[in-house]
């Protein structure tokens, strides 16, 4: 069993010595820079593949680090539900039970108790859920939420967010808003209160993100960003986004984001993944992605290219002796013919999903650090706009 | 694309440079040799996991190498139907479709026509089936046959044989050992013809081996065996085993092999895998063994341990910290919990049933070391005896 040293620090600091965030370089708002966490240092702007239930699906941590992942995303809803967050600190946290030890982000919960779960509840205490696993009846506090992840011993947690659907009138946005920055200011506060079991990991100090919401609404947005940037927290995220709002509304909103955050904290676009949002969420000041676009799209038989993407299941790859592409150096294009991946996926072999969804990490960690390159040369305009016309080219597969 | 250099070899030749096998220790009836083939080298007695439909399911070639694979066997019945053995070769045949450049062996497709397709017709000439693919109507003779293992590029390809249930009453298995024969003399007559197409490896000299039958009859397997020796092949093979006729049919049957075959050619036991099968087996003389048993148990959440199986979903292993096994090098008990492999199993997590497949076939690559280890030492029938009591014992789950 992997094991995980670290030095002893008193609990309950926010900000810490375990944790930094540096800026290097500036393009415009478009910023270079390196995050520290207790489990490794992270170049940013940076993609986080989805680890939702304890494993990025197919792959084993050290396909990930050959792909060059750096950080991992965890879902705090899953896990708390299955296995449960006791389990995951008996089994030594998610580290350990993902047997990754790279840095770790967790997301509170928040978002899939709204998309996934049938909501029982909700007041300005918490919700009351139905759990998708086995229906029974769970109660998540903003309290509970930061103790989940600090059993899940994740190197940054999330604040429960009250996250509405797109299509959801003002009021409920603006109620959202406002609720939303009420649970960060308990989450902070427990993340700042000693934690009374000593499980694992638990006592290093709580590295917590707040989160913005407020739709598309400029007013709502820089409301929910002026509450935050109140608590002095050592990272924002942008919540509540890439739910149907549109590339232009995206941008729109991202484009107050530089201003509403202060500049020495990282930020963290939540959920978004599309490479023409990142590049415009980067142009924009944003730090940190994740999404399951790389993963799902593979599973699915979706290659990522710089030449736009290709469906694997197409008939015109079936006798096709080149890799997915032929710049990549990753493990699947250094051994596999598309003819064999198309094959691999017509007769539903579980390696076809594992050897695309290398290829895919692979090509989102060859595009953020094009993307870091492009910021250290000053030059991220121009080839954010070549990438994108070859990437959404009409005929792009190439 | 990997690349597989070949010394120019006239072809048509049966035994070549390319092939030897060599016995380097006896221990009673069990001998330790040595098979050389085109892509490299392998020690017997050996065990090949089942790569069915061009993967060994859920394993990259590397993780193979890493779990000590030396050898695999690839399906002709699969991959004729799919992607279709002229399309394997214009990707660059089996290896390059697997990526995976040690040796391989194919079967002739005969086993699975006779147990998973629709037979149509059953001649001298040879059959005809239903595609359990696609519905087509298929034709496969012995002269096909072994077209197919060429196109393929198999290191060592096997006759068509025709392998009867076990429950056929005498005289069907005595017209299957009569068929068999006939068809094993076709194949090796086509092995020699020179190849019209040159496609990939197509030109090297094919390594046929023989197929005995005969079911639990001792005066068949015999009259079958004396055929078999007559044509002089490289390798023989005990096909029609492992149907359901028990350990100790089994045991019988092969008490005849050492003095059936002739002690310089390597013999293959079809489709057995069962330690204590494989046990019984090399005592008497055999030298390879393929099974989908690793890999298939561990896609059900069983692993296998010196101490007997593991069944992974059970509730017992939820929080248990400790590897599959505390004494395995493998990378999933380098890395992952008990706890943490039973959890992906009940997420339904794809990484669940590829780590345990690793474990597995780590397993049984160091049991196979271990019985060359006894047999070098003189030691077998005693460490035989004590690793089938510790496997077998009743409360055998570590």
């Amino acid at each position: 069993m992997p094991r995980f040293a670290f030095a002893p620090l008193s609990p309950g600091r926010i900000l810490s010595p375990m944790f930094r965030y540096e800026c290097t370089h500036w393009d415009g708002k478009a910023r270079r820079g390196r995050l520290t966490t207790p489990h490794g240092e992270v170049d940013t702007p940076v993609f986080m593949p989805v680890g939702t239930a304890g494993s990025v699906k197919g792959v084993t941590p050290d396909q990930l680090r050959g792909a060059g992942v750096q950080m991992v995303l965890g879902n705090t809803y899953h896990l708390m539900l299955r296995p449960g967050a006791e389990t995951v600190a008996r089994l030594g946290g998610l580290h350990a039970l993902m047997a990754w030890d790279g840095p770790i982000l967790t997301d509170s919960g928040g978002y899939q108790v709204f998309s996934l779960a049938h909501l029982r509840t909700l007041s300005d205490d918490g919700v009351v859920f139905q759990s998708h696993v086995d229906g029974a009846e769970v109660r998540l506090t903003p309290e509970r939420a930061v103790e989940i992840q600090r059993l899940l011993g994740a190197d940054i947690i999330m604040q429960l967010d009250e996250c509405p659907p797109a299509e959801a009138p003002r009021t409920a946005i603006a109620d959202a808003v406002r609720r939303s920055a009420l649970w960060a200011r308990r989450c902070k506060a427990q993340a700042q209160t000693p934690c009374a079991e000593r499980v694992h990991e638990a006592r290093k100090p709580l590295i917590l993100f707040g989160i913005q919401q407020g739709g598309v609404h400029a007013d709502l947005r820089a409301e929910s960003a002026a509450a935050l940037v109140e608590l002095d927290l050592p990272g924002y995220a942008i919540g509540g986004l890439g739910l149907g709002e549109g590339h232009d509304a995206l941008c729109e909103v991202l484009d107050a984001t530089d201003e509403q955050f202060p500049q020495d904290r990282p930020r963290y676009l939540m959920g978004i993944g599309e490479p023409r949002d990142i590049l415009a969420a980067v142009l924009r000041g944003i730090d940190m992605f994740d999404c399951v676009l790389p993963t799902r799209n593979a599973r699915n038989a979706q290659a990522f290219t710089w030449a736009g993407r290709m469906r694997l299941r197409n008939a015109r790859w079936a006798e096709d002796p080149r890799p997915l592409d032929e710049q990549c150096d990753c493990y699947t294009c250094r051994h596999y013919s598309r003819g064999a991946i198309r094959h691999l996926f017509l007769a539903r072999e579980m390696l076809g999903p594992t050897l695309v969804t290398l290829h895919n990490l692979r090509f989102f960690g060859s595009f953020m650090a094009a993307i870091r390159r492009a910021i250290a040369d000053g030059d991220l305009p121009a080839r954010a706009r070549q990438w994108a016309e070859a990437f959404y080219h009409e005929d792009a597969s190439p």
